[in-house]
């Protein structure tokens, strides 16, 4: 019983979703209900999909439909057959974890192999990820699971060069632009960096967002060769590379659940790094109230972790705790962080100097594990690289290497804010502030965004401004002046300065 | 901005889903992409749904599609307005669980009225069930479950009498049509059970289906009231109730990981009975290779959680372990199972014997809980109930009650199939004769199923016959035989016989 394939022009994310009439002959057969798992194939290829049994004049007689992801990796010539989906047998190392039996490198490498051909349902990969939160994962187990993911995608190599640099940021500081300084620097001073970077995902911005803004970035990966071999660096988006593919089907689940992971975050870091060819990896740990990483204990225990696996796979990770209570720089938002980043490599009067801080401290480190200087040393050497203008012509290099520099263009729309009160500024909630910017637009608007006129420890008076929404329309600008007028707090003013500031 | 309702035609179970065109403003607005959770809601309700993006060339401008579950929810008179789906605050419980926390029993009543509204994804259902499987919940939180499980649901009363029986069965065992002997001979003694039952959900037949071979069974609340006024029992199907109708959604979510979880099992069974109004609750539990429950240290486990769960809430519960090593009675598939109940209450030549006496070993242990007596007293009250015609008189009353009595047919197609050498019958395997009876076309085709000629222990010859399938049609006759013919050792024949046997 063969079926024609019909695009459904139904958007499931990576969930692979088929469509059949409730009165084909294949639904009476099997005893198939909607939610079961089937099998589909034609004479070259198979996928699980998870059957949504449709009305008989949604479809076609004798046509199946597709969900886009499926649709994408089937050749619309050739019929398919569908049948009850074969038992998954990974699945049942997945129960013994949940049951928290211990699992073996070959048990974790049957379950990360079958995610990554499709045979689990989101259903299947949030049993597997609850079953592995917390701290239920060992240090042996996140070591196999890391090794895992590593293995089922590609891998980028670089004959000749024994040292690949990379650097990765525990998330959830807005305006933390500090990876295309650090590279700048890094390789300005001789240290291969082959940066890939993702887009954002739930913040205003990712690396490659902001890169995006100033030159292309997606490179394949000759291209990428290309650029790192006569520059030393590229600063591109490492999406379509194929780097550690079953991370992106975990963190999706995982965002559903909102479920922190440590062994997780760990193996989706190491993963895509290692993959990419890393052998000296800095991670930035920044802890505040409102970052990722909430407090020193979790802190070092992320530490540990990420040191010890590293350790185990033959990389060299250093971890960096950093000051995580508010955002770094002024602009939040692609073209915005992309003008602090170039105001910083440029020396402009009015860069700013968090920004600049961080990134020098970040690049003496990864200097420190380069050149084994010492770390004074390192600072210096990356200050003066980056006074000197090196740092900036590194930059360019890169930028034309990749197919040219553009410069970033201001927001047609913008409205200061400013505050309603005389006070000191007590609190920044980096997660309203990064709210605030993606309801001007951000990242998918680039111009869009906010610039943060205040730190910590500020004081103001009433009419001051606080802060600048940018944005594309007038409308997008109105949606998020309307949240911030019920938000203010989001930057909290008190009459008296707040003791630890 | 109001969208007008359309139904989608899709079939995705009791998963909401909403489809909104990929240009719909909402979603620039919003920034919607597939697969978040959005809040639906008109003047009268809300819904929270998961968002499928389609092509704008799917659905009319202005308009938002919704699967068949969610379409019968709301009325499609009123516009509905989209937003961001709140966050659902019982699901840091979940996390807190996943993280192996107890809980409290507020906190798992925050988690089920959650689910019970619609509030929870099958991913986050998943996480739940994942969280509490194995053995990870405390009796103290298997009985919170319970309990938190009848509140959402509705929930039967029976006004002046102070004793309710019931009986379950731990299933996965083929043909084990107790339920109808046991309710008659029980009700036949002054026991009043109020039996409600459920149709198959992956077996070929469940009491409900079995009972609608001869009988209504889709009764109203008030009917069933009047059913059991007049004749001290019902055998209805308990599906539309409303009863701990939480169950069905993790039910389904179960079955799709496979999970065995002691804590669900146990909440489950549970919040039907009491939410039924039960007061005395007798549990089968079956115990055999192929059998849900495979050892007698699961079973005792097992059964401890039942008598200390039911006395927390104040039920009378009795477990008893029986022989699971094998399908019970000849019948296997509604009409057959039927057709077999029957044979034993008329105490015909051919009744299957091990059907008539478990349904006796039964019926006597409700009759020690009902009316006080020894088991070798109960027992022989109801094989006197059983062997008078009583039983029959009052099954038959029941049935007559219920909307009249219908004698089950015979399949149209009939195939015997016989042994392919002399030997020993040394195992049956409970899985693969069930569904070998499903791919008949039991549960839904009544008339299919299969007959079992054999029992284990039992000494064939060549070309005796072993099992006879029956079939609605010659397609679904000739679909069975197929997989009969790759997987004949379902009866496992051997030249010596098993030392167990």
């Amino acid at each position: 019983m063969k079926l024609k394939a019909i695009r459904m022009g139904i958007d499931t994310h990576q969930e692979f979703v088929v469509y059949i009439r409730a009165d084909a002959a294949v639904v009476r057969a099997e005893g198939f209900t909607s939610s079961v798992r089937v099998m589909i194939s034609d004479e070259r290829q198979e996928a699980i999909a998870t059957l949504n049994v449709v009305d008989a004049d949604k479809l076609e007689d004798g046509c199946v439909g597709m969900s886009n992801a499926l649709w994408d990796v089937f050749d619309p010539e050739h019929d398919v057959a569908i049948s009850h989906a074969p038992v998954v047998s990974s699945m049942s190392q997945v129960r013994a974890k949940i049951y928290n039996r211990h699992l073996s490198a070959p048990e974790l490498s049957d379950i990360i192999r079958d995610i990554a051909r499709g045979y689990y349902s989101d259903v299947q990969i949030s049993a597997f990820l609850s079953a592995c939160a917390g701290s239920r994962l060992s240090l042996d187990e996140i070591t196999s699971l890391t090794s895992a993911m590593v293995n089922v995608g590609h891998r980028l190599t670089w004959p000749g060069i024994s040292h690949i640099y990379d650097k990765h940021c525990i998330g959830g500081l807005p305006g933390n632009r500090t990876t295309p300084l650090v590279v700048a620097i890094a390789s300005a001073c001789g240290l291969v960096v082959p940066k890939t970077s993702s887009r954002a995902i739930t913040s205003p911005a990712g690396t490659a967002d902001t890169m995006e803004v100033m030159t292309p970035v997606d490179l394949g990966i000759d291209d990428m060769r290309r650029v790192v071999e006569s520059t030393g660096a590229c600063l591109a988006w490492g999406g379509a590379m194929g780097l550690s593919p079953v991370d992106d089907l975990l963190i999706r689940v995982e965002r559903i659940l909102d479920l922190d992971s440590k062994g997780q975050m760990v193996a989706s870091v190491l993963s895509k790094k290692i993959a990419a060819g890393s052998t000296h990896i800095l991670i930035d740990v920044p802890v505040g109230a409102t970052a990722k990483v909430r407090n020193l204990d979790t802190a070092h225990g992320l530490m540990a972790s990420f040191e010890h696996v590293g350790n185990a796979l033959g990389v060299h990770v250093q971890c960096v705790i950093t000051d995580g209570s508010q955002p770094v720089g002024n602009g939040i938002g692609p073209s915005l962080e992309a003008r602090d980043v170039l105001a910083v490599l440029r020396g402009d009067a009015g860069a700013p100097e968090d920004l600049r801080q961080k990134s020098l401290e970040l690049a003496a480190h990864m200097l420190t594990m380069g050149l084994g200087l010492a770390y004074d040393d390192a600072w210096e050497k990356a200050r003066q690289v980056l006074d000197s203008g090196q740092a900036l012509q590194q930059f360019e290099r890169i930028c034309r290497a990749q197919g040219g520099f553009t410069e970033p263009v201001p927001a047609p729309f913008t409205r200061v804010l400013a505050a309603h009160q005389d006070g000191h500024v007590n609190a920044i909630d980096s997660r309203r502030i990064a709210r605030l910017a993606k309801l001007a637009g951000a990242p998918k608007v680039p111009v869009a965004g906010l610039d943060l006129h205040v730190k910590l420890g500020d004081r103001v008076s009433k009419d001051d401004a606080l802060l600048t929404i940018h944005a594309q329309t007038e409308g997008e600008l109105d949606y998020a002046l309307l949240y911030y007028l019920h938000n203010r707090d989001m930057i909290f003013l008190e009459d008296k300065p707040c003791p630890a500031s």
